[in-house]
């Protein structure tokens, strides 16, 4: 049907719901009529790349109102900023695996309230290279964990579920093909590796805490090269498991930078 | 010495360190000078609260400038929001553990530069509480995982490195006494339990995913207070964790919203 789902039957039995983190509910607000028409999300960490976006959108799509100001829709909270250009609904999700997962929660029972449908959802942002031409942008087949493994490991009271993290590989080739009409845009598939920390956790020597040498740094990058990750990033695993489950066609596309 | 310790012998031999995601560095920014003075931190995920908090210290303080709109120390970013109120640091940290971690990496770099001495960083905001009455503030004296465990697992590139979650007791028993004085103001000792997620991993029953019953979930919730915990957020193991090691006094303070 092209529905969003919902996989919690506690939510039909509840008079409201409330969407905390975006200031947003099924009593306060007309979900349907605020966002019923939307097609494409656009995510990313930052609130002001996502409103840069949106703005971009407007200009792209030709939108009235373009080269104006957009209005923040989640104004009434400073967890996550979102925007819309049309049928393009851009949000913020902060950095790490729990900010997007809130995030992605209250989007995707936003998205099931106002009865949309055939949505697709794209992460975009930057991210650290392995191996690959600064400036390129990965698109991520699968994303993957520290150990290579394309899984995500989701703590439910205390047992550990583990959940897919493949993404749509027909939408990867389409953002592929599209990537092909600009000229000087090195753009690849490969799989982004997820982890739960920007310094330790990514094999960083600048941090506040170092144990590991530059050697084991390397070698362990260089497994990571051989296991077909071309970016590092923090989010892409919890992103392709929620997605997935809730049938939204999503995939993640991130610029590296230098 | 009451220094700030960094455990990274990389960090000496780096000619510049730039603090990415709170938009400093050590060639654009006279660190001690800046920051030098600075004795408290307080911490906490909303960046508007964390305004609002500096705004509140200058008062209290009876600092020049009270009432007066406060600027934010990293404009340059908006990954982070911080602000100054004589030697009170305010600084905003998102939700969850791999934000948090991003900033306390880079504060910890920070006081570090900057010379400070016997900094006590104290981490304020909400919580969800267990078993206590509404409105009670919740000092925690160690901070457990899901499992109930003073453990905070840190992936380093693919090892897993378990640290303890000890807060400083002393300064548990200090701000405890503080509460004493203020009429009406419910304030406990409890162990704080951090997880990874806002819904599933919370026992929540009105995410978009949710497949445990409301039974299974308080047979979880009864075990958690049987094992000490008065209180639930996203961030304090990793906290706990990174200011034991870096020798910054540390202790976190969450108020128990209804």
């Amino acid at each position: 049907s092209g529905l969003v789902l919902v996989k919690n039957p506690h939510l039909d039995l509840m008079e409201e719901d409330v969407l905390y983190h975006l200031d947003l509910g099924t009593k306060t607000h007309n979900l349907p009529a605020m966002f019923g028409d939307i097609k494409f999300v656009c995510v990313g960490g930052s609130p002001n790349r996502m409103r840069a976006f949106a703005q971009f959108m407007q200009r792209e799509l030709g939108l009235a109102g373009a080269g104006e100001d957009v209005a923040d829709i989640c104004a009434g909270s400073d967890r996550y900023a979102m925007y819309r250009a049309g049928p393009v609904l851009s949000i913020s999700h902060g950095m790490g695996i729990p900010s997007i997962s809130i995030m992605l929660h209250e989007l995707i029972k936003l998205l099931h309230h106002a009865k949309c449908r055939d949505v697709t959802i794209i992460r975009i942002g930057t991210s650290g290279g392995l191996g690959i031409e600064a400036g390129s942008v990965v698109i991520t087949d699968t994303a993957v964990d520290s150990s290579f493994q394309p899984r995500f490991e989701q703590v439910v009271l205390d047992d550990v579920v583990v959940r897919s993290t493949e993404l749509d590989k027909d939408l990867a080739e389409e953002l592929l093909a599209c990537s092909r009409d600009i000229p000087d845009f090195p753009t690849l598939i490969g799989h982004t590796m997820c982890t739960y920390d920007f310094y330790e956790g990514q094999g960083r020597l600048d941090g506040a805490l170092c144990s590991f040498s530059s050697e084991k740094k390397l070698e362990y990058l260089r497994r990571a090269y051989d296991a077909g990750v071309r970016n590092i990033e923090m989010e892409s695993t919890a992103f392709a498991a929620l997605c997935g489950l809730c049938g939204l066609k999503g995939e993640s596309c991130r610029f590296h930078l230098l």
